[in-house]
C-alpha cells in the first residue's frame, strides 16, 4: 500500500490528522465533534484500560457506574464547577419524538418536555457526591475509593481526533476521605500512578507538577498533573488528579461522624485520564512512515510476512511461520501471520509500518535454506538476520529493547527541550524557534499569566514538584519570584 | 446484621427491589429512571463482561466505539426502526447553559440551539451503518464483525433496577456480510453464544427460539432470543440476536462489489445483552436469605470468618486463615479474610449470606485444635466439618458442585413450569395458578396474539427452535396451527 503521508516537517498537524485516520485508529463521524474509534485504535485503548484498571485495583479502588445525566440543579450546586463547564454542556430537554404534521418527517414532541433539563455529564463530581451522601455516615465508611469507566461530553467548538472531541472515553476516580491529609495523599498517589503508567507502559516521559489557579480544575483546591512534550514542541496534559478539599462535600452536604462522634464534612479527590492519551501516544513516538507503537501497547507485537513464488514454497514457509508463532505465543507475545494471497509482501511491509507493528519478520525460501529469519524493527527501521536457534530469545529481548529505546528517545527529545530563559525577549525567541518547555520566573499572579498567554499563546503548564527555590525576577513584570515555572504552548 | 428482607412468597417484586439494594448491587439515583451500579454489583457485571468479551473475540469479533449521539435525520432513515424507538428517546436540543437574569440560577441558553436535534442512542444501528458505508467497498471488506460496549438510553415510564432503566449498560454487536446465508448463520451463532454463556457461566437455563412479528426488534427480519424463567413464573428475555436482512444497508446505501464486480447491498445482524442479565441472575438463584451467586460470577467465592475471644486466639486463627488463603489463591479462587474487629461473627455470617458468597469458612480455636474447618455453602445453607488435609480439594470441588447444583435446580424448576394446554380456559387457569411457560397452539396471526395479550397479559415468548410439527387448533380461535408456541407473562 502507498502511504501518502504528509511529512511532520511540512505540516505536523496535518501529519497527525492523516495518520490517525490512515493507521485505522479513529475517524470523524457524521455527528459534529464526535469520533468513531476504529477496531485497531480501540484495541490499543483496551490495553491502556486493562493496565490502568489493574493499577487502580492494586491501590485499593473499586469500579462502579453512575448516571449519564445530571439534573441541572445538581450541576449548579458547586459555583466554580458550573462556571467551568456551563459553556460546553449538551442538554437533554425532551424525551420523545413524533411524526410531524406532514406525516413523513420526524420531529421532537413538544408535549414531551422534561420538567428539569438534564446535562449529559462532562464529568461526574456532582451526581457522584449526591450519591455519596447516602453512602457515608461514619468514619467506618471511609475512605471510599471508587473509579468509573465512562463516556463524557464537552461541547467543544474546535475538535481534533482524540485530542479534543465532543464525546470522549475516560476513567474518573472519585474518592472520599476522613482527613485533608489522606485526601492530599490520594491525589498525589494517583498522579504518581499516572506518571508510572505513562512512563513505564506508554514510554512517554512526563513532568509532575501542580497547576496554577488559572489552569486548575473547576472546583479544585489543587490540581496535580503530568505534562508530556510532543514532537512539535507543544506540551500535552496527559492526566490530572485533583484535591477537591471539602467543596463538593459542602455543596452536597456530605458529612460523617468521626471517631469522637462529631459531624465533619468529607474530604475529596477526583482524577482522570482519557482517550486523549491516544493522541499523546501518536505524537510522542510516530514518524513520517506512520505509527510507532511501544510493544506494551501494540495489538500486534510481531508480524510474519511470507515471501514465496509457488504453493510449495508457501507451504514450507507457512510451516516454519506456524512453528515460530506457537513458540512466541507461549511467551504471551501477540503474533500475526499474514498469509493473505491478495497482497504482495511490499504492500504488507508498508501496511505494518503504517500501523506501527514493533517487529516484522520476513520469511522466504532463502531464509529456510539458511536457517535464518529477517527481522525488521519499526522504531529504528533497521533489519537484522537472526538464526533459527536464537530467534525466540532475540524477539523477546528486542521487544523489551524497543520499549526502552522509545522511552529513551522521547526523554532525550524532551530533556533537550526544556530551556531556561531570563528575559521576555528570550522567552519569545525560544518559544518561536525551538518550542518545548520554557523554564522562567513568574511573579505568581494570574494577571501576568493571562498577559503572557495573550502575548505568546504560552501557558504555565505546571509548577514542577521538584522545583528549586531560586529568587528571581518575573520574565514579564520584573516583580520578585521564588522559583521558576514551566511555560509552553499546549494541546 | 439484620436482613429484614421481604419473603418471596409474600411479595416477589418487593423482595427483588429490596434485595438489589440491600445486597449492594444497585440503587436508584436522583435522575429519573437512572440507576447507580454499586461496586459489588459492578464487580459481577465486570465478570460477565470479561467472559462475554472473551467469547466474542474467540468467534472473530473486534471491539470499537461509535458516538453516543445520533442525528435525528439518521435515526428516521429506517422506517420501522424509528417507529419502534421514537416514543422513548432522550433528545439533546442545546449545547450551553448560562446564568439566568436573576444573576444566580442557571438556565439553558436559548441562543445555543442545535441546528439538528441529537438522539441519545437507544441502540446504534443507524450511526453504525452510516459509518459502515465508508468501510465497505468490496467483498474483501466482509465480513465485518464488530462489537461495542456502551451505555444506551430508552426513556421508559416505569423503571425497575436492572430490569428496565432509562439508561443501561450493554454490548451491541453489528456485523456485515456478503450473503444472506452468512448473516443468518452469524445471528444464530450469537444466539448460541448467549445461550452457552447464560447456561454454563451464569447457571441460568434458557430456551432458544425466534420471536413472532409482534415481538421482533424494530427493523429486523428475524429476532432470535434466549428466554429464561424466573422463580415467580414470569419469563425474562435474556438476550436477542437479529437478522436484519438488507434493511439498514438499503436505508444507508451500503453496497459492496462482489467477486464478479457487481454491486450488492450488504446483509446485516445485530445482537445484544445488557445489565438486565443482573436482574435475571438475582431472580433465578436467590432466596429469602439474600443473594445466591454461582461461583463463576461471585466477586468473593470464599470468605473466612475468624471466631475468637482474645488476641492470642485471633493471632492463631489468622495464621491458619492466611495459610489457607494463600493456597486457595494459587488456584485462582478469590478469597476474603474478614478480620474486622468492629463486627461479630454472627453479623458477618448474615452479611455474606445476604451478599451470596458461595462458600463461608468459620474458623475458631476449637477448629484449630481438631485440625478442621467449618464449611458452609450458600446454595443449600448446609454445613460440613472438613479436615485440614482435605480442605483445598474440598473447596475446589465444592465450588464446581455449587455451580452445577444451581443450574440443575433452576432447570428442574423451569422444566416443571412448561405446561401444555389445549383450551383457553386451561390456558388462563395455568397462567393464573401456576405461571411459567405455556405451550399452546396459535393460529399464527398477530391479531390473535394481541387479543391473548389483552385478555391475559401473556405474550408469545418464542417459537422454539426445536418445535415439533403438530397439527392443532389455536387455543383462542380454534383456527388451524402447525405447532405449539411458548406463552408467558414476561418482565
Amino acid at each position: 500500500m502507498s502511504k501518502n503521508l504528509t511529512k511532520r516537517s511540512e505540516d505536523y498537524s496535518k501529519w497527525y490528522n492523516e495518520l490517525v485516520v490512515k493507521a485505522d485508529l479513529a475517524e470523524n463521524s457524521g455527528v459534529r465533534g464526535c469520533m468513531v474509534i476504529k477496531p485497531y485504535g480501540y484495541a490499543i485503548w483496551e490495553k491502556m484500560q486493562a493496565e490502568l484498571d489493574r493499577m487502580f485495583k492494586e491501590t485499593g479502588h473499586q469500579n462502579a457506574y453512575f448516571p449519564l445525566f445530571i439534573p441541572k440543579s445538581y450541576f449548579s450546586k458547586e459555583a466554580s464547577h458550573v462556571d467551568g463547564f456551563a459553556k460546553e454542556c449538551a442538554v437533554v430537554t425532551h424525551y420523545r419524538l413524533r411524526t410531524a404534521a406532514d406525516g413523513k418527517t420526524i420531529e421532537v414532541d413538544p408535549d414531551a418536555k422534561l420538567e428539569e433539563e438534564l446535562i449529559v455529564r462532562p464529568t461526574s463530581e456532582t451526581i457522584i457526591w449526591d450519591t455519596y451522601k447516602g453512602w457515608i455516615q461514619s468514619y467506618r465508611d471511609l475512605p471510599l475509593l471508587i473509579n468509573q469507566w465512562a463516556n463524557v461530553v464537552r461541547w467543544e467548538m474546535r475538535t481534533r481526533l482524540f485530542l479534543r472531541t465532543a464525546e470522549f472515553l475516560w476513567q474518573e476516580g472519585h474518592t472520599a476521605h476522613a482527613t485533608e491529609k489522606e485526601a492530599v495523599a490520594e491525589a498525589e498517589q494517583m498522579m504518581n500512578v499516572y506518571a508510572d503508567f505513562a512512563e513505564n507502559f506508554m514510554a512517554i516521559p512526563v513532568i509532575k507538577g501542580v497547576k496554577t489557579a488559572n489552569e486548575r480544575f473547576a472546583g479544585a483546591i489543587e490540581t496535580y498533573c503530568i505534562e508530556a512534550l510532543m514532537q512539535d514542541g507543544k506540551a500535552l496534559q496527559a492526566g490530572t488528579s485533583h484535591f477537591l478539599g471539602q467543596n463538593f462535600a459542602k455543596a452536597f452536604d456530605v458529612k460523617f461522624a468521626n471517631k469522637e462522634g462529631k459531624q465533619e464534612h468529607v474530604w475529596a479527590t477526583s482524577w482522570g485520564v482519557s482517550t486523549r492519551l491516544m493522541g499523546a501516544l501518536v505524537m510522542t513516538h510516530s514518524d513520517d512512515n506512520g505509527l510507532v507503537l511501544p510493544p506494551n501497547l501494540a495489538p500486534i507485537q510481531v508480524v510474519i510476512v511470507p515471501i514465496y513464488r509457488n504453493d510449495e514454497q508457501f507451504d514450507a514457509v507457512s510451516d516454519a511461520a506456524n512453528e515460530l508463532m506457537a513458540k512466541l505465543r507461549k511467551l504471551n507475545i501477540s503474533v500475526k501471520y499474514d498469509n493473505r494471497d491478495t497482497h504482495k509482501p511490499g504492500f504488507k511491509f508498508n501496511e505494518y509500518e503504517l500501523k506501527g507493528v514493533p517487529v516484522r519478520i520476513g520469511l522466504g525460501p532463502k531464509d529456510l535454506e539458511n536457517g535464518t529469519f529477517e527481522v525488521a524493527r519499526r522504531d529504528t527501521l533497521t533489519k537484522e538476520i537472526v538464526s533459527n536457534t536464537d530467534i525466540v530469545t532475540y524477539i523477546q529481548d528486542l521487544l523489551e529493547e524497543i520499549q526502552t529505546n522509545l522511552y529513551a528517545k522521547a526523554q532525550t527529545y524532551r530533556d533537550s527541550h526544556i530551556t531556561e530563559v531570563n528575559s521576555f525577549d528570550e522567552f519569545k525567541e525560544v518559544l518561536e524557534n525551538k518550542g518545548g518547555f520554557i523554564s522562567a520566573h513568574w511573579d505568581g499572579t494570574p494577571e501576568t499569566e493571562d498577559k503572557i498567554k495573550d502575548l505568546t499563546k504560552a501557558t504555565i503548564r505546571c509548577i514542577t514538584l521538584d522545583r528549586k527555590e531560586e529568587a528571581g525576577a518575573c520574565v514579564l513584570t520584573g516583580n520578585p519570584s521564588v522559583g521558576r515555572v514551566l511555560f509552553a504552548k499546549a494541546y
